[in-house]
């Protein structure tokens, strides 16, 4: 096996904690396989780059030889998480899991081998479990303990209802440690409580317990939550490659750093002197890099391109089309047919307001009549783009 | 089906609390023949007139023609007790949990019809529960809820650690009214808790909720402690008539009325005035009627015979032999043999501390040699007699 210091140097960069480091060293230049998990949450199938920090920590093991096992949680996913949010998910059915399960290897084969990456459902061992099983299990763990993780201890302290069975799901994740006797397991600073409850329960059950590492959460484009999808904050590495690379010039300046450690492959110091050098420049080739990552070269040159003419007020090469029928048409009524403006009072506000403009031009007229014999470029704002053209029966 | 007032009385006779009253009587008068549910702890198979306090109950209602069933926690059993004294009970196996379900039944069938009396092991449903069914049990109560049973309560308030499988045992007991769908249980009022989770989780499993009626627990002959074994303070109801006489009348003169109120059919404002009138008489009329209850009528008119010879001084009708081979003994070591001493020294220190007798008279000389050519009765202290006679060989 590879003991490249310098990969395992990457993985410890932007770590928060490791449960122990010197375990970890050992393990790495032990020679052996190791076994690396993560738990993969099946009821968040749409993959970004928040998750990407985990990911291509697992991609850097994965390259140093080591044996990568995504544990998808269709079983735990029946209960739904407690997310301290006061409200219980509603349960996904194995079905649905199963279908997000897939989706999700799909998405992380964006940055992983999928050929040499493992998928585990942990209904393979708990659906086995009977009663007898469980006891055995939960008696390894103190109430206490449990009601210490964070969202269940603020919940009890505030007499916010807790349901027995929410206490079994961090020991169900834990015990998927002990079913995959994993030597690593890596997550989110969210997960700590749990990644630690599956070294604690590996000991109880005889193995040798895992090495945790835990990174930070990144931040979304808001610069406030948790990068989201719901909270539309994100980046997804789905995501076309103009739409990433105008995302990523979205980064706030000040949490460009860690979108530099923890999404790309640039140490902390070199990030630093890259953002003290030139801000401007800094988000430019934060942005090129990301959408490089996720769709090549070409891609992120073409991108590039796009957004330096769209940022400079010059319309795109390449924009939606409209066809009219009528040889002219009114403004306001156009605005509306496109779907720039939900009325006629308001496209004809949009146009008092100057926010519309023909081949370039600001209208300043709302009640303007235009003619479709010759196409033109129709701007709404600074970014929205259509080209208007007769359907040739006029 | 039987609807009688009398008997409904007498069911309700020293209850403490009745969930609901008025739900209780209405099942008894409906006609349907109900599933009256007992809970039976199989690690403590040794019965005692602690626990005929529900047995009794029970025995009304089967007069009443319902169908009585005992739950045998041999599941339950093999995780422990959470006795609320910090310390795990052993688990017990579950052919050891039989075992005491066996011994448990041929002890009730001396209060019940055993004909009538059905047993329910409770492994029965809960071996057949696996993880999802154990999530969903749990799923029906908060951690706070089941925090405020007695004994969890005040260790989680001192920081003594309660495992979290013992939280599930509430769960499991309450699950077994569901299991039978049960229309009433009885117990003791230190079980109330588990009683009412049982009521709770039959309505989140679509069923009526059972009716719940608590009994006090009967204080041990030590006037203190609740009745156990462990704290010989018992009156076994399998013990011989003559013990369980002699035990009865050490009753506490201030807890008469409630041993005959709880382990007889003596209706509280009847023993009031019993005890009222004469509080030595009091106390033979009880000790005979628990006598007759277990023993029948001619060995409790035996057993209060003997009781007031041995009482009054006199030596028993009968009473155990020994024989002796020589002629004649030194009667300290007599004392020896028989084992109402320990040492040649103890036995002298009996002697002329008065406590040996011989034929009813008090023995001064430490060193007397007894002949043993015609039978004598040897007493010591005021209750032991043991008869000698010679083998003939002498």
């Amino acid at each position: 096996l590879d003991i490249n210091m310098e990969k395992i140097e990457l993985i410890k960069s932007g770590a928060i904690q490791i449960y122990s480091e010197q375990g970890l060293i050992e393990r790495l230049r032990s020679g052996r396989r190791l076994t690396i998990k993560l738990g993969a949450d099946p009821s968040r199938p749409d993959l970004h780059l928040g998750h990407s920090v985990v990911l291509r920590k697992l991609k850097l093991f994965q390259e140093l030889g080591h044996r990568i096992v995504f544990v998808i949680g269709d079983f735990t996913a029946m209960i739904g998480d407690p997310t301290g949010r006061n409200k219980t998910r509603p349960a996904l059915t194995l079905e649905e899991t199963r279908s997000s399960g897939e989706s999700y290897f799909n998405q992380v084969a964006k940055i992983l081998d999928p050929v040499k990456t493992e998928i585990a459902y942990n209904s393979e061992w708990l659906s086995k479990m009977n009663f007898a099983d469980v006891i055995s299990l939960c008696s390894k763990y103190t109430v206490a303990r449990i009601l210490e993780r964070d969202d269940f201890k603020n919940r009890f302290e505030q007499n916010q209802p807790i349901s027995m069975h929410e206490l079994l799901y961090p020991l169900m994740q834990g015990y998927d440690s002990v079913a995959l006797n994993a030597d690593v397991e890596v997550g989110g600073t969210d997960q700590t409580f749990n990644l630690l409850v599956g070294r604690a329960l590996q000991a109880d059950y005889g193995q040798v317990p895992q090495e945790v590492i835990t990174f930070p959460l990144l931040v979304g484009l808001d610069g406030k939550e948790k990068m989201s999808k719901s909270l539309d904050n994100y980046i997804g590495i789905d995501e076309p490659a103009d739409v990433m690379f105008e995302k990523a010039m979205k980064v706030p300046d000040d949490l460009l750093l860690d979108y530099y450690v923890l999404t790309t492959d640039t140490l902390e110091q070199d990030a630093r002197a890259i953002i003290r050098k030139d801000i401007r420049e800094a988000h430019f080739r934060y942005a090129f890099m990301i959408t490089e990552m996720y769709h090549g070269r070409q891609a992120a040159e073409s991108a590039r391109k796009r957004y330096l003419q769209v940022a400079g007020g010059a319309a795109p090469d390449r924009m939606p089309e409209f066809t009219v029928s009528e040889p002219e048409i009114m403004l306001c009524e156009l605005l509306m047919r496109v779907g720039f403006s939900s009325s006629k009072g308001e496209a004809r506000r949009n146009i008092a307001g100057r926010g519309v403009k023909i081949n370039g031009v600001t209208v300043e007229d709302p009640m303007l009549k235009v003619a479709v014999t010759e196409p033109f470029i129709l701007q709404f704002g600074k970014n929205r783009f259509i080209k208007i053209r007769s359907d040739g029966h006029a």
